[in-house]
């Protein structure tokens, strides 16, 4: 099935901006980068609860923004991209 | 149905950031912002075909990435959320 994450983590301090990498990392290893803080990613249920229990570890709940999007089998047609398809390397995690 | 907007505006000019001011401001006129640059919009067809036009016709398609996910009308169980629920305002549009 199609997962799609979105997140919002706070960068305001250091250990924010960590946070970001690491959220963004781990996300890479699971899909593909479609925006700065979006990710598809094409995975069963047993890998959805690992990259979501991966995940909510390294957020901070009180000041981060993480969520998932269930988009099933059929998701071909539920996507839809205008514009520029950009690639993204780990170092555009920090000019968020 | 439930269609999720989310865009990246390349913001290293200051047109850039007048795109992504305005683009903003459309997706608050359809929907909810849910994280910087996510918006969930509950809106029929027409809506969308409405919404969709004014935004392509707002972003630089060399530059910015638009995308929309349709999750149909029983969205509820599609859409999970962990930590923060931030509140924006469009002030927040100037700091991505």
């Amino acid at each position: 099935m199609l997962v799609l994450i979105t997140y919002d983590v706070n960068t305001e301090t250091e250990s924010g901006k960590r946070r970001l990498r690491k959220v963004a990392k781990q996300c890479e290893n699971y899909g593909q980068r479609v925006q700065n803080s979006v990710f598809e990613c094409i995975m069963d249920s047993a890998k959805c609860r690992e990259v979501k229990e991966i995940l909510v570890g390294l957020v901070d709940l009180e000041r981060d923004s993480l969520r998932f999007y269930y988009l099933g089998n059929k998701y071909q047609s539920k996507v839809e991209h205008f514009g520029a398809k950009q690639t993204y390397s780990m170092e555009d995690t920090l000019i968020i």
